[in-house]
């Protein structure tokens, strides 16, 4: 028996622990999840016999060097924070790793002794990152290998609900970290490339700044520029192109009613609101509004952001019961972020039977004997139940398939990497397929952003 | 002879220095400024018989340890930074201190020491903060004095360009540091209290926010939120005041458009745009709007701004030559905010004959006797020439008397302070009058916010 230690057994580890087990009696492996809290852990191992959950405490430096020691390879499945001692183990006691997370300075600073050691440590192997990397690069790589030279590349990334599901005014449900979605997008403008030409969009521009994308059999979306579209410019071996964009997907509207609480202010998270706990739905709204002893609440949002009296947005911000003077925040010392987050939860949480989704979209464009061409290349993958998600589906399977991978021999570069070359991502997404995880592409007229090349 | 030591012969330091030689007869003074280039001290000192021009680098510990021991009194204009070495000498050697800057943390622990050395640590005696305190405090002592109670405390100061040299469509010009007027604002939503309840601007939003102010002879100005009114509530004996609010004050219009750069993102001073050096004018603006093959940069900046045909605003555009393909940026790796700057110095420098000035505006509203009052307070310094500017002379002055103010024994309690006792502002305030430096009151109607009491 191989042994395969996952540590840490949250949401996304559902998919990743029914593939081990599944492949556990042939391909002769025992699953072991380690994590503080075994009882997700047990529930998704139930009782079979290939596996078990054990309590680890991964502060216990003892504890967790000693499991890393007795397993094969290890999947880190914690927080991104966190991998850098299990990192540390793995070089100790010479083990391979996997982990979905992007990779830290830290991390990457292993790379000698990892490669020294003959180990491999891959990161960014989850969805976003993860498929968008393996995707793209299969498709960047077959261009080049016909004698094709890359000048456009854009690659967008959702995670929304599945279109059964899609019931508010919204179209968005919460499918993953709330926090992460009210934060989207802070930090620095966001910057890309555009026809040659560097593009800058300030944060408070982003959510109207969007591009409008359409899904064969799932009708439209938008996207928003993510902050650094240059970020792999590099290492896609993408220098020349002229345009490089990658964005956040959600559906058509979202990002414009959006836009309403980045312009009041209500998405800060840097300063405590005063008296949160004890302020209304409507207080809150009302402190990012001018002062008025007579003027309503919904009148001064509706001027404050030019809101006509028949523009549609409005019934969005009702049904999230915005300007409820008696539902109260309730939280103490909150930023303006974690009130706004406290309020979406209400109306944005997965029901039970709620399904999610996850959907990508890329557009290489390129030249060829003195041809520019365009392939589109989408992904749409549905989740089963609150379980087995799209986004434990598309984070895990690729963490797993690559686990295997590594210990039958089938990737064997050593190093601290992600998914880009041929030798990862050929065998991965070929395995992705047969679980429903591919894309659909189809060659489109290049357009670029100078069509008619002036 | 008294021995003052300033160290520091910036652009503040005309006025201060001016006053205390006017005075070294009749008060038996000798000043000695510091300074490690020491050409300005001489210009300002002149051959002054009762002064000297030493030249001092102030992180050279002894030679800074030697000159203060020499000194009675010590005036440090440096560098808000560097003045807590200058401070722990002056502690050592049992000197007094006065600076013109906001009280530090490191500044605030020396407290005991200063107290039991029975040493005088006057700090925020400049203009804002400075006369702002003392101007403000004497209002509010003399209304609780009388029995009033205060609600609303409103104060706002600019520095501005003097009426006769106020010759652009901006109303203004740089008549201090420019990259302090191109980051205004930033770090922050500014928070401040309006009839009890607290209300968030963020920066985004912030000069869209402003509010109208009058002065009797000098027309309008406008005014937008400082980051923190809250910050002076309780030293000022303000804990039960329902309105509190500081700003900045600016001529009529140039909030509005000011806030153009600050949508585009102009004014971002946190990362840097991709070769800045080669860059013209009009390529800065171009990369905060979208791509366009034929659109002009004029008509994408009208449209993401809104900015109809007629809008007057459009012309102060042009007056900064903003849409020119020829001239340069030349700032190698350069943010946004030190490009805009670069581009609003080539308009806004003052030129040889350009004066400054400088307004403030106090707003009192008090109970009494059941009825609510108010009191208006206003105060305009106009500059003589680059010189003798009406920033230095409202910054210098205080400085200055204060200085002589504690060598005189008029003021005498000791400790890290900021002039908001009566025997501290109450001498300054009237030996300021008689340098023209003074406040216009008059009664008028209280309003607040809510003038029908709904």
């Amino acid at each position: 028996m191989r042994k395969i230690l996952v540590i840490g057994a949250g949401k996304s580890s559902s998919y990743l622990i029914k593939y081990f087990l599944d492949k556990s009696d042939s391909e002769e492996l025992h699953i072991a999840i380690g994590d503080i809290n075994i009882d997700n852990a047990k529930k998704l191992l139930g009782d079979h016999p290939n596996s078990e959950a054990i309590h680890l405490d991964i502060f216990n430096s003892e504890a967790r060097s000693k499991a890393i020691a007795s397993a094969d390879i290890v999947v880190s499945m914690l927080p991104a924070r966190f991998h850098i001692e299990v990192a540390r183990d793995c070089i100790r006691h010479k083990k391979h790793m996997v982990t979905a997370s992007y990779v830290s300075k830290e991390m990457q600073e292993l790379n000698d002794e990892a490669e020294s050691n003959e180990l491999i440590f891959m990161n960014e192997i989850g969805v976003d990152p993860g498929i968008d990397h393996m995707s793209a690069m299969q498709v960047i790589d077959r261009i080049r290998d016909n004698g094709g030279k890359m000048i456009l590349f854009e690659s967008f990334t959702g995670g929304l609900v599945a279109p059964e599901s899609d019931n508010n005014l919204w179209n968005y449900k919460f499918t993953w970290n709330p926090r992460n979605v009210v934060v989207a997008g802070q930090g620095g403008a966001a910057k890309f490339l555009q026809e040659n030409q560097f593009k800058y969009i300030p944060y408070h521009r982003l959510f109207r700044r969007t591009e409008f994308l359409e899904i064969e059999g799932y009708g439209r979306f938008e996207a928003y520029a993510n902050r650094d579209s240059l970020k792999y410019q590099h290492v896609y071996g993408l220098d020349h192109a002229k345009t490089l964009y990658r964005g956040t997907m959600r559906r058509v509207g979202f990002s414009r009613a959006w836009n309403v609480f980045v312009q009041l202010g209500m998405t800060d998270d840097s300063y405590i609101i005063e008296d949160s706990i004890n302020m209304s739905y409507r207080d809150f709204v009302n402190s990012f509004l001018p002062y008025s002893p007579t003027d309503s609440v919904e009148l001064k949002f509706r001027h404050a952001l030019k809101l006509d009296q028949d523009d549609l947005i409005w019934d969005k911000f009702l049904e999230l019961d915005l300007f409820n003077p008696n539902k109260k925040v309730g939280l103490e010392a909150a930023t303006p972020a974690q009130i706004l987050q406290k309020i979406l939860m209400d109306s944005w949480t997965l029901s039970a039977n709620d399904k999610d989704m996850i959907v990508m979209y890329h557009k290489f464009g390129y030249e060829k004997d003195g041809n520019k061409h365009q392939i589109d290349a989408t992904m749409v993958v549905l989740g089963e139940d609150q379980t087995y998600t799209a986004m434990s589906k598309t984070v895990g399977l690729p963490v797993a398939i690559a686990t295997l991978d590594i210990l039958n021999g089938k990737i064997v570069t050593p190093g601290v990497q992600i998914p880009i070359t041929k030798e990862v991502y050929s065998p991965i997404l070929k395995e992705l397929e047969s679980y429903g995880v591919s894309f659909k592409e189809k060659e489109v007229p290049y357009l670029g952003y100078n069509p008619l090349n002036l």
